[in-house]
């Protein structure tokens, strides 16, 4: 994700993102609410983690929605101000992630919930641990809940045989006239990620907690029916007309693999599943355009057919820069985004591209032991 | 602190405070082990917080100190793998602090434990914790250990009467020549700093739990008689340096002063024993040059009177420099604390420079309940 929060940063750019957040703030609210209906007592400290939190508000966003929720059940159960839970927050990204604009966000959300909740505010505790989700991030049986919004989509690593063999000539990511075993790479490269995630965090996770996963997914099995690839093609057609100016050799494009997977949800049951540590509680797509304001039933709707190009350039460029940055060096990026917002209001425009390419799929899950 | 990893860096520039750890690296291993041998059966997790870790890679040193010690108390007492205590560190400064390059250091903290202690290195995890020590940071009771190097003697705000009223024109810091009423303000933040912090901390600590604080202090009661101010006389020496070449206002080094405070030992042991929620085990002084190569008894010993300015003016840079830059601009700095190497350098040579400025406190207590 691009740190800091310029016009181009991830922070500035992350409304598809809170988007879905807004939009799942229910199932979150029913996931606290069982685990405090079904602990007695409440847990002194509650402690929870939010795995790819990235350098944007939207982390802080999840810690308000839960606090506001841990604060009404105190109310509804007449708890004591000295004895509602303390929460203690882990938000986790890889090492590279900008923690230091994250942290800039801190001061201004305490103010918000002092005002809000007044004392009770004193009780959230908030830490950073840099590190991948794929390991371990946490000491045994030490969180009651895992949230991960946006961050379970990105692989570990570009599939192994994949890159090796250049299996997947002309594209960035699987398209729709990608060869079948290009598929089947990026799924084992999945399943082997989401296994050991699920893996590590059943070390972490106390008995009975839960965990709730957000991740950009497809509508259907088979990959070349569903819209997923869309974005990338785009992209990669904008990759394509840089070659005749000499900005870009067709080499790069060849030998570049974005380490990124849309599961369909059965795919992501079987793995549950198979790792056997969770029982699946609920498993649901939703449809989010990636501009989530060119949407009729958005409260912001606003039809202006460049600003959607724009909006979709951006919220792709946003998560995807840094690494197009370390392959393609950073002076293409401009031209190739600016490309890439026209290309997607000519499409929309004359071709109908389909709007909904955030298929996003939302998980959750309880610890079974 | 200055952050990243430059030349000007805190992480190039803190010999300093890295020979005061090295020495004082005894003490700490009794105090972890003194907790393990009253603890049975020993602790599943072993939670600790380095207060004002700075962006160095001291904090990562500290580390594996205390992971050396508890190994090799495993060892001697044949705990299995799977029964050794997992660690969880919290590394805690304000939230300015630059974390991003702390946690740059860590990668390679946990291949050098991986190497040496093999599976045993994946027991340890490490989080950051943005916010002042002089606050709340972590829930009630879930912390067995706080250490801090060199961090308590930086005061959470300039005196409050002292700023209003300039009652030390003409002095960045306690100077020698100060009036009594500037020691007496600055003792009293200091005394209403260090309370909190410890009241703070009596509430996070587990029972039985420990703390060990190095600080800067001085070597007699009286200031006026003590080197601790000589350091910043020096600076302030050179800012009128640049009052005639319309650098720096006069006004401007009036209205500046550091959040420092170097207290005697007895001044802490008063406040420790006011506050009563911790019984003081051990209370030292050790001293240590500005520039610790500086010192025959040390096995880098080199003479080398341009190198020994060039090495206290960074080191007092690197912890400065922000706080200098935010009043004067940073147009001043490189001439400011260039002038100051060559000063210390022309002081040392002709009047006897005190040597030793760094009159470290090493205060190790226990938590009573």
């Amino acid at each position: 994700m691009k740190g800091g929060d310029g016009a181009n940063s991830y922070a500035s750019n992350s409304i598809f993102q809170e988007t879905a957040i807004m939009k799942t703030k229910p199932i979150l609210e029913e996931t606290i609410r069982s685990m405090f209906i079904n602990t007695s007592p409440m847990p002194i400290c509650f402690r929870m983690a939010d795995l790819g939190c990235s350098s944007g508000p939207n982390a802080l966003l999840v810690i308000s929605h839960i606090m506001d929720t841990i604060y009404q059940i105190c109310e509804e159960e007449n708890v004591t101000h000295d004895r509602t839970p303390e929460l203690q927050v882990f938000l986790n990204d890889l090492i590279g992630n900008d923690f230091n604009s994250l942290f800039n966000f801190i001061p201004n959300f305490y103010k918000k919930i002092e005002n809000a909740k007044g004392e009770w505010s004193s009780r959230c505790f908030i830490s950073a641990v840099p590190g991948s989700f794929y390991g371990r991030l946490f000491p045994s049986k030490s969180l009651h809940f895992f949230y991960s919004a946006f961050s379970t989509h990105w692989l570990s690593k570009v599939p192994d045989c994949y890159l090796n063999n250049l299996m997947n000539k002309g594209n960035l990511y699987m398209a729709r006239t990608s060869p079948r075993h290009v598929f089947e790479a990026y799924l084992k490269q999945f399943e082997t990620d989401f296994f050991n995630l699920l893996r590590s965090r059943s070390t972490e996770i106390v008995c009975g907690g839960r965990m709730m996963f957000m991740m950009i997914g497809r509508n259907t099995l088979d990959p070349r029916t569903s819209d997923c690839c869309y974005p990338y093609e785009l992209l990669t057609k904008c990759l394509f007309e840089l070659i005749p100016e000499g900005l870009v050799q067709e080499a790069d494009i060849d030998s570049f693999d974005l380490p990124y997977y849309t599961p369909h949800k059965e795919e992501v049951k079987k793995i549950v599943e198979m790792e056997g540590s969770f029982s699946i509680d609920k498993l649901e797509t939703i449809e989010i355009n990636l501009d989530p304001r060119d949407d009729v039933s958005n409260k912001d709707f606003v039809f202006d057919e460049l600003e959607v190009g724009k909006n979709v350039s951006n919220c792709i460029r946003a998560v995807t820069e840094a690494m197009f940055v370390s392959h393609f060096g950073d002076a293409i990026i401009e031209d190739l985004f600016a490309r890439y917002a026209k290309l997607n209001n000519k499409k929309r425009k004359f071709e109908g591209i389909p709007r909904c390419n955030g298929q996003v799929k939302r998980l959750k899950t309880t610890m079974v032991c």
